[in-house]
């Protein structure tokens, strides 16, 4: 008799964002007095910029040719093109050492967040920020590193770092050392973005006691202020420790597009063995790369055009940052984040817990919010709002908000 | 201090295509006499057919246009008008009662049935045919369920079903009962294609043990002998024990454009769940789904024109298997497959390695193809020939072979 992994079974009720479908969902077949505008979930709205869609267009009459066509790559890591142009615009350009055969590019970084656990052993202690991207938690569940839940929504084998108004929302070394570390920056969902001197901080930390940092960097497009580390390898000491995860989403709207990248430097050991030649054969086995049109278009990212384009965009969804910030300033709500990110992290009115918050701004204002309870128990009394909507729709859901708070 | 996957390092040597790979390059440094005829890696060599062309810049426009461009799907199983559609052709219009609620798209059949470990406890025992394609192995030994390699290839806690001459390489049922069957039907590497009455032995046995088949259907298109089934579910009881899996690399030339899709079937159930709702779980957390263009492309291989343009390839590559198996025949090798299958598995002349004869034909005839005894122990004394390659370069390939035998 196959046994099922029994791991699955602890996993408490839906996916964050399944449930606020189904919630959205059962509302608008209630006839909702006033159109849905969606600040939930951190989907872009704004088209693929002319540059990538171009290079869409070439990539796709390539495959129609026999003398051009494309079939498998030779390993699942990329075309070197991508690689190349990668290694040279984020990372050379900011003097940071990374190259082509320490990128591995892929489908998308929930696939490599998740996906990557398969190279660590399952006995690992692994630490997560709360508030946190669910995904980080839900894939150590899912493999059985993070014991059982409680009713409180607090894994058994998990180390919490909270992050909170009175830390910054940046998290403080634990008492109990932990193997495995994700750090999340710009940070979803709170938009907090850290320093060179915080990330210093849990480098050192790392390496100190072998551990490795899972760097999430899917927003640094969105970092504004220049003295901010873009990349975790901008701090000394990174490389012996740090795996860091990219994602051409939210940098060029590819959230159904689906590109994303992976680097492991190659000075990552652990146990006596080069941590990327773990992941080289994680997906030569277990994956077929990314499509050679999709790497196109990503290639076509860092033309001058693609460039120009992008950036244009990610203004764009700033200047709705700003706009939900001041509108939450003049409703007399507290609120971080949406500078360096796209996420506004708004503390709710008088200690509202937040699934009531998110069921009051969709019932009374019809803005569809993510209650911050669903990103772990210290996103209690907060939502996150994001920037990624169209910009009238999102001047249309700051005046509703104000207007029924 | 972080502890890797162990089970990665028992992994012996390269994945078996990185390792031909390597041999052709060393070979193509030393200037071979002639160009290489690549009939190793089961590649395509013929592009996407127009109306796929057609369906892929209709979509990439789509994406410029903030009206229709479309960002995270719903859930990542896949667009409701790709999942109905493969329901309607490859399902219903076979009698075979699969709904699109039991489809799952994804960006590759290597990726599902790799992944597909993820929904099952590591205590279960696998049975795999023998020879195999090796990403059944190496995802189990990733894992933890094939115990330790021994010198000879054998891995300790795999069940391994020989399929010879003798048995017409379809497996017999094995003295220990596996909790999970890997089945390739049109069979990687042999090129053999089961009936319904054989297959049925298995739904009986896996259904009689509350044993999982993992049914890989990926060359069910060049099924030509009409009494064969293209699906397991055809075989009644299938649908309370077998997943399947199938891929549009092969179906019309997506090895670079990657689209796939898993069934698993509402009626399988174990330890009370339904499998489906575990693998839901696990593609929405750890996956996005396959790229909006690329469902596109997917689903215009099922319009009249693509299904026409796909099936004229398809006919092209079997003429290939013929004109492999007549040359074989000529040269006085015996082969099989390459009728209902674009693989010939052809008897090494004199009981020489297949390995050596790999190196033979490489050296002497510049044809890459791939050994035998890569696919697993019984698989020593065969070779693979693919008939994915250029009509042309296949004619000279197979002189070539003549030639130096």
């Amino acid at each position: 008799m196959v046994k099922i992994n029994d791991n699955f079974l602890k996993l408490p009720g839906g996916y964050l964002f399944p449930e606020i479908s189904r919630r959205v969902k059962a509302f608008s077949a209630e006839n909702p007095p006033k159109p849905l505008i969606r600040l939930g979930i951190g989907d872009v709205t704004q088209p693929l910029c002319p540059a990538v869609i171009d290079a869409m267009h070439k990539a796709t009459d390539e495959m129609s040719n026999k003398e051009t066509f494309r079939g498998y790559m030779d390993d699942s890591s990329g075309y070197e093109f991508l690689r190349n142009t990668i290694s040279e615009h984020d990372y050379k350009a900011r003097s940071v050492n990374i190259g082509p055969d320490e990128i591995f590019v892929s489908d998308g970084a929930k696939s490599d967040c998740g996906n990557i656990g398969d190279i660590f052993s399952v006995d690992n202690v692994v630490a997560v920020c709360d508030p946190v991207y669910p995904v980080y938690v839900d894939t150590n569940a899912m493999a059985g590193r993070a014991g059982t839940v409680g009713a409180d929504g607090i894994w058994s084998n998990l180390i919490y770092l909270p992050c909170t108004e009175a830390n910054g929302f940046f998290p403080a070394l634990p008492k109990k050392v932990p193997d495995i570390i994700y750090i999340c920056s710009p940070n979803n969902p709170t938009g907090a973005t850290a320093t060179k001197e915080q990330l210093k901080v849990w480098v050192d930390y790392a390496n100190a006691h072998g551990a490795i940092i899972l760097f999430d960097s899917a927003y640094e497009s969105f970092i504004t202020d220049s003295s901010l580390p873009h990349s975790i390898y901008e701090v000394p000491g990174a490389e012996t420790c740090a795996i860091e995860f990219r994602s051409f989403s939210k940098t060029a709207g590819f959230t159904g597009t689906r590109c994303a990248y992976t680097v492991i430097p190659s000075a990552l050991v652990r146990g006596g063995v080069q941590l990327k030649s773990l992941w080289i054969r994680r997906q030569n086995t277990k994956y077929n790369g990314a499509p050679y049109v999709i790497q196109r278009a990503a290639e076509a990212v860092y033309s001058p055009e693609g460039q120009k384009q992008t950036k244009a965009t990610i203004a764009y969804y700033l200047n709705n940052a700003k706009v939900i910030l001041d509108g939450f300033s003049k409703a007399g709500i507290t609120a971080y984040g949406g500078v360096n990110a796209p996420y506004i992290w708004a503390k709710t009115p008088g200690g509202i817990p937040s699934w009531g918050f998110f069921d009051l701004l969709l019932k009374k204002a019809c803005v569809v919010t993510t209650p911050g309870a669903g990103f772990g128990p210290a996103g209690e009394g907060y939502i996150r709002v994001t920037a990624f909507g169209d910009a009238e729709a999102t001047k249309d859901a700051v005046k509703r908000i104000i207007e029924v708070l």
